[in-house]
């Protein structure tokens, strides 16, 4: 398979976790499959590939327990690696799950000594981050949760974690970086159940937060659907809500373990219509987004080396030509025929007249209950043509239209 | 099986919905197995039984395309049998679902005229909520969705269900009605994908409506589990949020459709830390509860009309053994232990001192990295007697503590 | 969207159900939003649109409760219409689940009377279908099992299917019919679970039947997915153990109520696959499907008469695209060359050499457990390339290759 | 909680794999939380909580890499454990997971030299088994799948594991073991997709094989949960077929990751369902399981060691306090009376009269449409009763009747 030329990856900003092409492949069945990969030459050849940057944990680049100079030197060199490569790094996270420390939680331990140790490594992260010039700071709390039901005090549990959020978001004001915390929601795995498990729960969540308006999410294909939910319904609520601060591509096939799959590699047709959504916008305009298209998958068990830069590269393509499609999709003139007679223009139109009231929309000529009654027999028969719809789109993913 | 009798239910508000006992069982393969019932007779019946009051969607009561006289010669009818048997109307809410018209949406169809018809749908029904003393008013958007991602504009889409929620919360406000709203989320059924599918998502959805303040929820026992999520957990946010409203307890068994079966009938340990939630609250205390204890269920299509007097019976029977045995799990010497031993309590202790900085947090006296190293490692021992906590509330829960 | 013509389909089987197109779009929260369609509209409009039989259930083509005259009246005429349009009747099945007389099973009801009902119901079709020609009788026990685990003594309900089904597999065979018989499994919807689930269960039932040689499976896309199972997988299994006699192509999106979406409408590129294995058989030959492609959807509730035929013939065209891309990808030398490099052609090869016996593989030259453990190591870093292997199959999908 | 003492577990066989306890909690997100426990120390602590047997993987025992002289003395010092402790190893399994050459599967891996290699580790094991008095020899086949359906030629793969699986049998045979092999189903992870995902699909393959009269299976409640299907059905439709030789009790929150909870600390009903069945049989009689009560389940990660045994012991408390109220649903009059009135008893009577036959039985004395029809409007009214006696079971699982 002939890699796709970096030069076609010009106009999309791809950006990859060192964590990605770097796992081990190491699962709860089994042994690692693969050696780790210096960071530095992922940069090189995430570079070569076409991406235009890297993300990591804390633990991803500097080993956990490496002294003072330890780092700096591996900082020092990974800079290095940045500057030849013109790569750059827009967000930056904290490992806050590997450590048996954290088997509880993080921010969310029963164990307060616990829950001052993570923000204290998720605020030194900060401080990297900023120093490396991430705008964008992830917190997925995939240990804050728990298996049963008793082994939490809800309430206690969402004012530790506000407390821990409003914390950083407030140290972040404080230091005066140019950053802003995206939430990363799951629903369970590898705790039973995890805290804030949606997009939705995570909005409600940081709504409630002194330091919200700093605070959005960094929403997964996966971890939504792995609640059977639709992800792109998922990002558009965020998109509204002005919260998709980032976002985590990848593939899945429904409800069970995270399998962190190449984007595209799970459910196609709900891939093509997040691509619409990124690139085309929402068809009566509004919010978009505009940070990196970042992958947060894993190169499968089974590959080599090699098959590593094949996967990562098979994310970058997929994206590409779903967008290729989701252009044509939109520019087709009997697409747009079929979207009008759908109903989707319509739909952009406010529900009460300017100036109408809901008292004045209330009120009837004659019997209320026959009107509505005779409204609503007469409304009816209309169709929507959402299949025909459905299909055009499928015939543009398919390279048929 | 002798019923309960109704004095045990003296210190708990238990409410039906007219449309639970009185479903006809007709499902998506089968035609109906029973008679439709007289919403007096089912008044009279659920009184008897020991319930407190009734809710129900305005074609419960009026049959569709009543006229005005009809409708009032009903409703007084109705009221009589409320008057007789001293059942309250808490609750109303209004069917957007049912008839065609309806099919694809109401306050978000792609068709304004069904927008604006549903919307004066829903206002008349709080009219009649108010008249009857309703101080909830629940609004489950069962076809605000979709099959397709295609088939909405979401965004439209979002802001036409702001632009309807906010008219009718306006209304309620300028009626000053003493009535709130609740939405009822549901992830999924009948279409393929709802709007606001968690409790999460109606959350953060609240936070953007301009009279979200008399705007909460209406959770559902089954429709969050139907995602995989955790009932309790789900409320538990809710609460936190200030907005647990109203409540929906049936039965579900995981991911499928829709079951609506009798409350502890599906997940009992969930069931009995739902009622431990209801009954005692958060372990440090906080907001709590206080509304009705709302069934919402279907006899299941094999029972006769005796076997649905059986099966509501069940749900409020299920519901004071759990409480009776959350009562005796709270004041058990060795479960208290237990949770002091989980740290249960400790959580409730703030992460940061008074007058704490995160930055002064931050600080190290070494090497922080080592100082981070050494504190994983020394406080990673701790084991949190999860399962044992787990396994007291079973012996509990099994009336074998 | 012009239809595509009927000449493209002039090489593979498609046939419907007469009660897809003919839904009248009532589901569990709303009423029917089209009105029934007349069973010889659907022959003349199915012929057009390309396809080469109809299917059908007793109740779909005669009314229940009709006179014997007034049901020859209406094969007669459906008779006519077959004969006009050329089209067949390959497969016929029993409508054991409508009436609520089956709101507890057909062939497995606690009530010995119903059981004996639907025995007659099922043979009295089995007639008809052979009467005009079916080679297939579907079997769907949709009513067949429970909500309740108490609810059947599930050796007898086993025992009683057995009979049910070896009753009328001997009837078949004593008639003489050209006829075989296909379970259809459903993992749940109606019942809260279902007697044999999946096409597994199916195929373990078969195997303890007298007259399993003539009993194989129907497998549907839908209900395999429902229980998050992988459909290729599923049928490859019924295939490899000759029993592949029908199958049901629809879409579906994972875990939630039957959804029944027009085929590719779902999961795209499980779609793809099932078209490539029932187009161009296993890589390594052997057993091939040669029946009808059927299609057992649902026009969206959203739809129109018109969308109705727009949806029907979406999934035939679906099937076409995605079989052009099938055919495309095993003859691609870059796909054959990743296949050979995943190994796929090596598993065909046995795994003992000819006439090596377990015995003889166990026998060590040294210590049996260094050899073992120095073998794994040598063997281990071998990559498979699977993911280039699905990347190749994703771009032909795409039409990209 | 003082743990349950020993004696109370004198009539039930209990197991537990060495791998439960020894589970050292290391899981795809986080490194161990607990330090690895020698063999012979959990012989001796389950025999002091009550269990009768231990049961492991090859390598759970001996390490990888052992030569034969470390081998025999890790072997000696367990058997000593045993005699001392009066432990017996009722059933072993084979490690062909853990290590990354069998990446992709072990007796389907399409690496041939993988296969041969995973055969010779099964093989070698099946000696050990036999050895040390083992009757049941577990196969899961955790790694035989695939991530991509066009990864495995799914004949091939089909065909292959046959082979490995009657090479097992006609091993145990030729070598006149008292053995049985028991297929250990699972739908997923850690594959995508695993072969033979469900019970029903064990069963279904075990028909095609060779020496299937020596191969049944050994179901674990989980692993059926995770494909939301009916555990108690599932080891019912086993029974029934003679084909359930062993049993993995856990405990698993429907579709998601492989939980490995306590038994019952997942769905609590089903479980006392399982436990009824077990211990009771079905109600109309017929085939019994015999075999030991083995527990699959993980200590959860944030246990300590003292957490560990507490685990392990509440596994057993809980089978005996369900196996308890199980006894006494049965035994109690009302329920007995509930279950007649359910139909339970009718299901045993066969639905054809003792010489009838199909075609005698379809005969009708009038017009057969209208007698069909009115039989079924004249059994329709049936009421099942089926939610009365879930609430009866429900009582006693609350130990409330």
């Amino acid at each position: 398979m002939s890699a796709p030329t970096a030069t076609s990856y010009s106009q999309v900003q791809f950006t990859f976790g060192l964590w990605t092409v770097g796992w081990s492949a190491q699962d709860p069945f089994g042994d690692a499959t693969r050696a780790p990969i210096d960071p530095v030459d992922s940069v090189h050849r995430l570079a070569e590939l076409g991406a235009s940057g890297v993300t990591f944990h804390d633990d991803d680049l500097v080993p956990p327990g490496a002294s003072a100079s330890e780092r700096d030197a591996v900082i020092g060199r990974f800079r290095a690696a940045l500057d030849e490569t013109g790569l750059t790094v827009p967000m930056v996270t904290t490992n806050t799950f590997t450590h048996p420390v954290f088997k509880d939680g993080a921010l969310t331990s029963n164990d307060r000594g616990v829950r001052r140790l993570a923000l204290r490594k998720v605020l030194r992260q900060v401080e990297l981050g900023a120093e490396l010039g991430a705008r964008t700071f992830v917190m997925w709390g995939g240990r804050e949760g728990m298996e049963y039901d008793g082994a939490k005090d809800h309430r206690a549990a969402l004012d530790r974690f506000a407390e821990g959020l409003d914390s950083v978001a407030g140290f972040i004001k404080d230091r005066g970086y140019d950053m802003r915390i995206a939430l990363e929601p799951k629903p369970n795995e590898p705790r039973g159940d995890i805290l804030l498990p949606t997009v939705g729960h995570a909005l409600g969540f940081i709504a409630q937060l002194e330091h919200g308006d700093i605070v959005g999410l960094n929403p997964e294909v996966g971890h939504e659907q792995m609640a059977g939910l639709n992800f792109t319904a998922g990002i558009a609520q965020a998109l509204w809500s002005g919260k998709l601060f980032h976002i985590d591509l990848n593939g899945q096939h429904g409800p069970k373990f995270d399998q962190d799959l190449v984007f595209g590699h799970g459910d196609l047709m709900s891939a093509f219509f997040t691509v619409d959504l990124l690139e085309n916008g929402f068809p009566s305009g509004g919010p978009r987004y505009e940070g990196p298209r970042h992958f947060d998958y894993k190169p499968s068990r089974t590959e080599d080396l090699e098959g590593v830069w094949v996967s990562a590269a098979a994310n970058m393509e997929t994206y590409l030509l779903l967008a290729e499609r989701a252009r044509a999709f939109r520019a087709d003139p009997e697409v747009q025929e079929a979207m009008r007679a759908s109903g989707i223009e319509e739909l952009a139109v406010p529900t009460l007249a300017e100036g109408e009231s809901a008292a004045s929309l209330l009120q009837a000529e004659g019997d209320l209950g026959l009107e509505i009654a005779a409204e609503s027999d007469r409304l009816a028969p209309r169709g929507y043509g959402h299949v025909r719809l459905n299909q055009l789109a499928l015939r543009h993913v398919l390279g048929a239209a």
